[in-house]
């Protein structure tokens, strides 16, 4: 790509031209070779953006409520990006049709970006991924960028985890007591947002988040906010707004904001130089032929992997 | 480690001397120094057993379905490796809890060897880490190792998909129709247990099982088997075994063995590379506290990441 080429998509981009962040994110989710130049560029002008990750079950009304939010962010004159990485399996099409949808609902909003994100066929680095979409939705002049996903693994966590506020959505009687959650959901709620809460339950659960809480002390201090929404109805979702400015508050004045950024970054940057190392040895080091071959003779018991990896790690490494 | 100490434990653990192994598969979960040499001795003497990896939903009677298989595999003589991988919280402490209930069901049997792995903590690489821990296992002498998942997210499917025989266990009526499963589980499935199936609607789930496959032509021409169970009553489990038995025997007719093998080894040498670079550059290049500086850089806009981790690797990387 040419420089000039670069450039005028950058001022695309920071114009926040639909088209031109479109292609952003499908060229830093395909991982090409462009896209890491594009970072380079978004980079410095992102950092504007406050970045809000949530994360439930399916069946929490996430989508509901994460629309609702955004919404409540319009009525205040910001604009909003939502990535919603989405794990639906690619024979019910749920992502894309989901995303038809949602897009329906904010149809005629251009201050609204939403974009569904399948996890399926990423070979890891999905939070990697995330984060760089929020960098070029961030560099493209939204205020606000709310990251959805399904709360069950590592992936999800991570992704979540990378945001400056972390929501966790439960809703009561839905087998989905506090107790069975996914080691780690609970530990990185800065926020728990009870939903359906006009369901009988509610006070069990919030019971439950306060007993597991008692057990626990963050490093920051913080002692998350319990909110209860309908999100269906609108209802709740103004005081969740207002719990998410409280914690922010709270990180500014306890100067924690930059410290929660550092520590997030030292994990993005080990998860970026894992991928990049891999990268170049694959390409200069290692082809796919070779790479068939070695795993043959692996597998035929031939050579032991172990012995292996460290002749191929020494063979690029320089002494 | 002392060359000699390192041929004793090796010798230990080919003896299948409990101590000996538990040892091993700590230091692998640890990833100690002393596992990597450990491994490269005991990958020779591995690649003998059967490895059967199970995954279904919490709730769906995975552990007794798991149990009731190791009993029927000691019935023929054989001896079981079980590798559980439980992500349960560790507020829950259920990991070590149902790790002590499970071994007194077979306190006396010491053909059986039962181990939990719990997911927190892990950075990355647990589909590794279980695979390693099976080639300890493999090399103790265990005919048969099943390694058990809670199939909820990537790092699950990705540890089952490298058995021998990978197993998908769906239960009628749980909210855990075929259409809102996880991305992935339905394509990596050999074989599918409808455990709990004198529940009402095992007819259903069956039916929607077929309905799926009929959308989806396997690389291999195999027809995943669909098996019922009740565990819980030790019912279809024999079945199981032989639905097992009947797709090993598809495999090496097929000649599918030794691909199916070598492709996942393709996976596991780069995943390998993976870890094994950044160790590396870890060790060499970059301190813990110089990756603290630039996360702090990074953090406060002063430097971009993306430049940042290219010229990382090109200092560490031969020209």
């Amino acid at each position: 790509m040419k420089n000039n080429d670069l450039q005028i998509w950058v001022d695309r981009i920071r114009s926040g031209e639909v088209r031109a962040v479109a292609r952003a994110i499908s060229a830093i989710e395909n991982r090409t070779p462009e896209s890491v130049e594009l970072l380079k560029e978004l980079f410095p002008h992102s950092g504007n953006a406050r970045v809000i990750g949530l994360t439930g079950s399916p069946g929490s009304g996430k989508s509901t409520l994460v629309d609702q939010l955004a919404r409540e962010y319009r009525k205040q004159s910001s604009t909003v990006g939502i990535v919603a990485v989405d794990p639906t399996s690619p024979y019910t099409g749920g992502a894309i049709l989901g995303d038809r949808i949602r897009m329906q609902a904010h149809h005629a909003d251009t201050g609204i970006y939403i974009r569904s994100m399948a996890t399926r066929g990423f070979l890891g680095g999905l939070a990697r991924t995330t984060a760089d979409v929020a960098t070029a939705l961030d560099a493209s002049g939204k205020d606000i960028i709310l990251i959805e996903t399904v709360g069950v693994g590592q992936d999800e966590i991570d992704i979540v985890r990378l945001a400056d506020v972390t929501i966790v959505i439960l809703v009561p009687g839905m087998g989905d007591d506090v107790q069975s959650i996914k080691a780690g959901i609970m530990e990185i709620a800065d926020i728990f947002v009870i939903n359906k809460s006009d369901r009988e339950g509610a006070d069990r659960v919030e019971k439950e988040i306060r007993a597991m809480q008692s057990l626990a002390m963050r490093d920051d201090n913080w002692n998350p906010t319990i909110v209860r929404t309908v999100a269906t109805e609108g209802k709740g979702i103004a005081e969740l707004a207002a719990a998410i400015e409280e914690y922010e508050r709270y990180l500014d004045k306890q100067d924690l904001r930059l410290q929660k950024k550092i520590s997030n970054w030292r994990e993005r940057l080990v998860e970026m130089l894992r991928e990049s190392l891999l990268q170049r040895v694959t390409r200069e080091r290692l082809s796919e032929k070779e790479l068939s071959a070695y795993a043959a003779e692996v597998a035929g018991h031939h050579r032991d992997p172990y012995t292996l990896v460290d002749e191929i790690v020494g063979s690029f490494a320089k002494k």
